[in-house]
């Protein structure tokens, strides 16, 4: 690899390795205080997020040791950074106090990312402590899903009225302290709050002051509704090179924002939980999570597995006669039935990311299918019979490989069938199909290239 | 699902359909004048994004026909928006004078990304077109390496001197037409071109006009270097929320700079990257490839597949004597082997996530080996007490069961040792982890698997 470390990484990298160095020297739970004092000068200077990436890179104890140490008025910014996860075993060291000094610091789109992971019993506190716009903004942020716009949206924005000049607006703006952060636009609304455009920053800054709002702006905008969903929307801002968006209500007046950094976590978080769903993990794991979080994370799809695999073994089971009478079968069998997976799963892959990208209609589906079960039929005269040779040359039985090479190719179609079915029904009935598809087609093309294979033999060769 | 879909997307969805629709009634290469007409309007007013899409959308007939129909002044951007595999298709439809119009409309770093996909032939023609200073930027973005910043930054940008009032930059910014496309900051920089500081909009916006610009900008900013690694910088964006950031030499001289939607592509094409792999795909496939592409995509992962299938294979019949003597072998081998695999893929997907996050470091090795094999040890004792139980019953065999769990166990503590081992000794030898991992897992547990029931069967059974 010939790319270099970024400086920003690079300098977060070796601050890592210093503070874990200090733990090494001190065991963690006995710190002295020179080493505290050292640990937290390292702390000092760094952005809530680098804090974050720092935390998440300890060790349980070493974590808390150092959370310990973080300056009172990050500790809210901090835990909007962490994963789920470590954001956990964060709060659970927290007293009561602690968490509602972190709260108090944050916005009431910010708190609502934070409160499902908050003591329930604390909500009503929390409340309390809020004026009345901000805890009705709040109330209205949890009453949206985690994947629908209206949890995401923020509501610090400028807005502006379009019967003044720009250099009214120049001169609004001086009047902030600072603008809300990625502010690129400004919202223009009418006196009820209707949107009727924005004006970027950038016409703001390039036409005479002299020109009004309403001869610059742009009427026709990327609005979003807030129930829309999340990922959509994420895909509209990466199309469009979105930085900030309007959401407005059904009736077309503005309630918040949209930003690409919370679209960016978006698009990560939905790769990540197909890259997850088909490692076999729940959710996203703590690096360092006790042995006990990490069972539970990891025993439901072991479960499934189990399950699967079960099955497949009582298919063997059924032609265990033929099996002992023939017992190169039981060496060849994992061969077809593992190509039948691989397969499966290129298949699979491709579709979900076609579904995930609305690019798949149902008038398509059938083109797809058509092609995918040719390219099996291919793979499968192809490998079948690489394989197939190989077989009548280990066990000197043209028969053997003959079935051999049938099983493979029929084994193929199942899985290029199952391929594109799977997900179309999962899609159908409303599921993501990204998650759990690629356990159900090898549990497919397990025991039915066991069926396949064993019930030909059974046929043929016995 | 609740979530609904953002206008943008529903607008564009329903675009797609009404063109769909059009080669429904009108089987491609056969589309009269009117139904041409009519594409053609419907495409007309789109945006090149939006153009890009449904093209993808659309099977390889009609995306050619369609293609043929759009505004010549957009293709240059259309290519840019499509995937590659897509992309190939397109310029494969056109002749040399469309590619060369084509490309004119575009940047030198927008070029770049172009050239790789056109005739090489056409290099030198498409070089005398540019001038000097663009032929310069072109080359240097493809001396790069397409994972370095330096094949990802582009060249316009607004720069400022550090002596003048922000009066002064207000006004020089009015001579522009438009202000490079997502403009969040000034770059300023002294007279040898050696950056100084960042100016953002927003500070030039509150901040009162007399004032000088030294003393509104940021002197310490997020700076990188050409050569730095594409995903360390996106993750750096990410972390601190930047929409651009200047690109310097290693003198310090301002060359370009990165924004926020190449980096995105970046965060989008990492993830994607692991799930493809892990899908048994080599690269992203244009889901109306034609069959020959497809099996090229594929051939590579299957034959590795099909290698290690073969490994297991001979594993397996070495044990024949075995197997012929206690047939239920053959019956429950095949569940050692599935659970290991997926066991160890929980654990590599974790750690690779970590390695990719540098959040794993050589010290914190040996603490999640010690964690992994506590955890496979524990979920061996578990699920192989539950299988080795299941084993008793059916098999009438309390010898078989115990065999059965104490196999399962050490498959377990085998898939995690790997687990960790594989993606560590791949980072050492700078491999991207995410990319081959799983099937290396995959085997070692299945040839593992079935090496260590057999084995132990052998021993204490037969």
């Amino acid at each position: 690899m010939t790319e270099a470390e970024p400086q920003a990484v690079l300098r977060l990298r070796e601050r890592l390795e210093t503070i874990a160095a200090l733990f090494v020297a001190h065991p963690a739970g006995t710190l002295p205080v020179a080493a505290q004092a050292a640990l937290r000068a390292q702390l000092a200077d760094l952005h809530p997020a680098d804090i974050a990436f720092i935390l998440e890179a300890l060790p349980l104890d070493e974590r808390l040791a150092a959370w310990q140490l973080v300056k009172a008025g990050d500790d809210g910014d901090i835990l909007l950074e962490v994963s789920d996860a470590v954001r956990e075993s964060l709060i659970a060291d927290m007293d009561h106090h602690e968490i509602l000094a972190a709260a108090e610091s944050l916005d009431a789109d910010e708190l609502a990312d934070l409160v499902d992971d908050l003591p329930s019993a604390m909500l009503p506190e929390l409340m309390a402590g809020l004026d009345t716009q901000q805890r009705a903004q709040l109330q209205s942020a949890l009453s949206y899903e985690d994947d629908q716009l209206g949890a995401l949206m923020d509501f610090e924005m400028v807005t502006i009225r379009e019967d003044v000049s720009l250099e009214v607006v120049l001169r609004y703006l001086r009047r902030f302290a600072e603008l809300p952060a990625q502010t690129d636009k400004l919202f223009v609304v009418n006196q009820d709050n209707l949107l009727t455009g924005v004006l970027p920053l950038h016409w703001l800054l390039v036409n005479p002051p002299e020109r009004m709002v309403s001869a610059v702006m742009a009427p026709d905008v990327n609005t979003f509704h807030p129930d829309d969903d999340a990922y959509e929307a994420a895909q509209a801002f990466e199309r469009y090179d979105l930085v900030t968006a309007p959401v407005v209500d059904a009736t077309g007046h503005l309630i918040g924002r949209i930003t690409i950094d919370a679209m960016v976590d978006v698009i990560r978080e939905q790769s990540e939980s197909e890259v997850l769903s088909r490692g076999g993990l729940r959710e996203e794991e703590d690096i360092f999570a006790s042995v006990w979080k990490s069972l539970r994370n990891r025993w439901a799809w072991l479960a499934i597995n189990l399950m699967t695999a079960f099955i497949a073994s009582r298919v063997i089971s059924v032609f265990e006669g033929s099996i002992r009478e023939l017992v190169a079968l039981a060496a060849l069998m994992p061969i077809v039935a593992g190509i039948g997976g691989n397969s499966g799963n290129q298949t699979i892959t491709m579709i979900v990311r076609g579904l995930a990208l609305k690019q798949i209609s149902i008038a398509s589906a059938r083109r797809l299918w058509r092609k995918e079960l040719v390219v099996a039929l291919l793979n499968g005269v192809a490998w079948g019979g690489v394989i197939g040779l190989a077989a009548w040359w280990l066990y000197d039985s043209w028969a053997l490989g003959l079935v051999m090479a049938a099983a493979m190719a029929l084994n193929l179609l199942l899985a290029a069938f199952c391929g594109v079915g799977i997900p179309m029904l999962m899609t159908r009935f409303g599921r993501d199909p990204a998650i759990g598809s690629s356990v159900l087609i090898t549990a497919m093309t397990d025991s039915g290239g066991f069926f396949i294979f064993l019930g030909l033999a059974t046929v043929f060769l016995v």
